[in-house]
């Protein structure tokens, strides 16, 4: 059992404000699962979910004035920190634009899935210079990527305007709960046209892109920042992390 | 916005008690998300899930006078209440055998996933008189299933006591984090014989278990609590069922 290994009580319990959306929520809840070496239940991560998918639509709020998602999610902060969370992490990189208020607030620390994915990149990928974008528009509208590898002298490509509107347009759908098909078919699209504009590699820059597209399905490397960031979480709570 | 909708308000956070093993707790969660009708985010429940492994293995303290999960279960319970669920689940079965000490100490409903496949049956299959059980040791010791079936006048077959060893190793198994070949191959063999010993439907009465068996796989009904239960949550919570 667990609770018999001496640095068991160091571990930190993970966690998650979700629900932006709750499909997204969900699956990087299973990543945290199964990015955990863990011959038995004991062995795994302590994880507290809140999925609030009241939460102000963030996309809205940073391109057309809507009601700010802040609020809400410095109560969920609150909530999780309550509940014994001694990080938290936001499955949903379209909240990033909202990361550095949160952070100023919060008591723990902040996962930064936009951080951890350049972290990734520069370590696994040191000589890229451009990466392609599939992301929500308030994503994309917030620079947030752009940024964050600029810093680090990395181009991002966006999709060209009619492209985007497709990939916002299949985002909408799979929050929907509809996975293949037509989202599937214009996500790929748009991964593909960014790969022949010259990316070197795509990043999943929206929670809902992995729902449907595969590293398999590009000849370019497919980079997930929920993948990326639920291993990051796994390591920085104190657990083991598989392979 | 889910927010303009006069009930929504009275809708309830349904709390997930959870870690038990945490697979089976990623696919509860996905499971109410995918029992919602729900076409944008802000249509989604909420839901708060406290996923620890740590709570001591269920079927050891019910066999072999293991330390008990009670403590755990009811510091869990505490913690959710104390984030606003206004019900309460246990995505595992076995730990229904301490569902009725947890009832008494709990300000909120607790959904019970085995009175609730009970429900199911009697209305989806009014003639049913022999289901065969797939579970943990601790489960069938337990007699949960048996007894609240007998008072409806249906009898529960369990596999023999050679099967049982293996539907047991397979569910350490998946608690591993193999989800194909030997444990699924083990656990289709359990289904088969009891359909063949006269069972008219094979419940999966471990959560493990619809991680590798399909109702596809077998010819008569295959009753999955885990979705039954997510679907009554849903329900009880106040939200809109799909289909």
């Amino acid at each position: 059992m667990g609770a018999a290994s001496p640095n068991h009580n160091k571990k930190k319990v993970i966690g998650v404000l979700g629900g932006m959306g709750p499909e997204a929520t969900a699956l990087f809840f299973r990543l945290l699962v199964r990015s955990t070496d863990a011959a038995t239940d004991q062995d795994h991560a302590r994880i507290l979910v809140w999925n609030n998918p009241r939460i102000p639509p963030r996309s809205e709020a940073i391109i057309s004035g809507g009601p700010s998602p802040l609020p809400a999610l410095l109560e969920g902060l609150t909530l999780l920190e309550r509940g014994g969370a001694g990080l938290v992490v936001m499955p949903c990189l379209t909240a990033h634009h909202f990361a550095s208020e949160l952070a100023a607030a919060a008591g723990v620390p902040l996962v930064d899935l936009i951080g951890e994915t350049l972290a990734h990149v520069r370590k696994a990928f040191p000589a890229l210079k451009t990466a392609g974008l599939l992301a929500s528009p308030g994503t994309i509208r917030s620079g947030l990527f752009s940024k964050a590898f600029a810093g680090a002298g990395i181009g991002i490509l966006v999709p060209a305007p009619r492209e985007q509107e497709a990939v916002t347009a299949a985002i909408l759908e799979i929050k929907a709960g509809r996975t293949s098909g037509r989202p599937r078919t214009l996500i790929l699209r748009a991964a593909r046209a960014l790969a022949a504009r010259g990316a070197e590699a795509v990043i999943a820059a929206c929670t809902e892109v992995p729902l449907v597209l595969r590293p398999a399905d590009l000849a370019c490397p497919f980079l997930d920042p929920m993948a990326i960031g639920a291993r990051a979480c796994i390591r920085k709570a104190g657990y083991a992390v598989k392979d």
